[in-house]
């Protein structure tokens, strides 16, 4: 039995990958597994007998009931044309993050097992005016079309589920910081540009005002609360399978400030603060804050401090 | 220039032609229009030269951009499998309610006009535990598959908005009451029932607590609230454009006493008492009431009191 990812072959794909073949059984109540399948438009970097890779296009149902099937023990829907790219080709964000999830969910379902299957989903839901601390009950306003195919995702989640076609649960992540490498499409690209970059001695802009609250985790914790999801019991989650990941509340001002203490002035001095208003339109219009007691009542985990996220990254990443 | 009305042929959908036919241009705000036209499974039962049928399957894209052109002045859609029919064929209900919404929002985009697109949603959005008078931005977690994929067809509606593909307007429509004819399958078909039988001298059966809060509408008030959707301009509305249309609160005891007063008696007298259990908790998970201030404020109505309900029934249907 294997755990197909889809997004496998991606920074948190592969980071995934890597952590569920670590684990060899430790965490209870994961479903047995052997392997793992990745499904991307390229093959995993993770070097292991135990990973196979297959490539292709998600949205194409034929190609989902090859990747999931009788041997799947879960499914990770990871795979996502990213904020940017969704706002700038709508189509390729409707068929790839809408009709994708879908043509996955109707391959799970397929399959007669009702497989664990959770989804990668996003605070990007959100948007209008928001309580300070958003409470898990709060209505989704997207303000972008990632948003709104990621919502249109957690209804299809929750309904498969319901109905007894899979077993979902459809995490919102918070915004990944550090991510290593290049900047990509997704329009919170600078949070993680702005701590990278000048570690490597590189400039960084801050596109939106210092003051804007940011809910982040770091690419372990986001690691460990999905497996986290998909070894939990789904009589304790409840009915409704949406889980707002536990994240911590940061301003860029408080993320330059770890960069000073952990990089140094040298490497703080880097970054400048030229907004831009659509990146910060956007980014402004997601919460901040959120109600997560819940969450970590039912072992989902978050980062101790921001100077830790950024260690995380310099001990991995910076030589 | 036609408005198109899918589920033209229907109760609700051939009232509103009839309605919008007599407006003649009085109502200020409706985009110009000379004709209607009806889409859906059977010809619409309205005779008159303004109006033109066209009988097909809104999920097929091509029939889409058939009905909807360069000629197309609105766009009503009404037309689904409802909710019953949507819990027993999942994939029927997938396909007219999702993908069909879908096929006419891009039929729409189409036209690079973005006309306005008034889509009726409805209260089953709504699921789990709901405060007493449910505020406008109250998360919707459906309890049925059609109640997904109204919210699902919302937030197409507001994400097409957004990106100025449509004019879009999702109207959460209350239960209809009296509707005409036999009773149907629908969970709420009692509401009706309880009013339209022992007018005509027939017996009929309560089948949840006389107490139980009902959010109601006639159906003159509904079709003057699609009126007016499709009339307010959308600078009104604000960005999110979902707009739960005003209902009344009513409990099945105070329908009875309109039923004794409007029609005595000897019909509140052919009522039973019954206690369905299926019927009684799907409609007890029902919200009762809705904050409305804002929606009056923009123009919409609802119905003054349920004594004139019963009485728009008996005038219209009781000979």
């Amino acid at each position: 039995m294997r755990i197909v990812i889809t997004g496998g072959a991606g920074f948190l794909g592969s980071r995934l990958t890597r952590a569920l073949l670590a684990l060899r059984g430790a965490e209870g109540g994961l479903p047995a597994f052997d392997g793992i399948l990745s499904v991307d438009l390229a093959p995993s970097p993770v070097d292991d007998p135990r990973v196979a890779s297959v490539v292709g296009d998600i949205a194409d149902p034929a190609f989902a009931r090859e990747v999931i099937g009788a041997e799947t023990a879960g499914v990770y829907h990871l795979a996502a044309v990213l904020s940017g790219g969704s706002e700038e080709d709508f189509d390729l964000g409707m068929r790839v993050n809408l009709d994708g999830t879908r043509a996955l969910l109707e391959a799970a379902r397929a399959t007669g097992r009702a497989p664990r299957f959770v989804f990668a989903s996003s605070v990007a839901v959100f948007g209008g005016a928001l309580p300070e601390v958003v409470p898990e009950a709060t209505a989704v306003m997207p303000a972008s079309s990632y948003g709104a195919q990621k919502a249109m995702g957690e209804l299809l989640v929750n309904d498969y589920s319901r109905k007894g076609f899979v077993d979902g649960r459809a995490c919102r992540l918070p915004t990944i910081v550090v991510r290593p490498g290049k900047p990509n499409s997704a329009t919170s690209s600078f949070a993680s540009g702005i701590i990278r970059e000048p570690l490597a001695g590189q400039p960084s802009n801050l596109p939106v005002p210092m003051g804007t609250r940011l809910w982040l985790s770091s690419p372990d914790t986001v690691v460990a609360n999905l497996v986290h999801a998909m070894a939990l019991d789904g009589g304790r989650i409840g009915a409704w399978r949406v889980l707002n990941l536990p994240g911590i509340c940061v301003t860029p001002a408080e993320m330059l400030a770890s960069l000073e203490r952990v990089g140094g002035p040298a490497a703080r001095a880097l970054v400048t603060e030229r907004r831009d208003e659509r990146i910060a339109g956007i980014v402004l219009s997601w919460p901040g804050d959120f109600e997560v007691d819940r969450l970590l009542g039912l072992g989902f985990r978050r980062d101790a401090d921001f100077d830790g996220v950024v260690r995380q990254y310099r001990d991995e990443f910076v030589s």
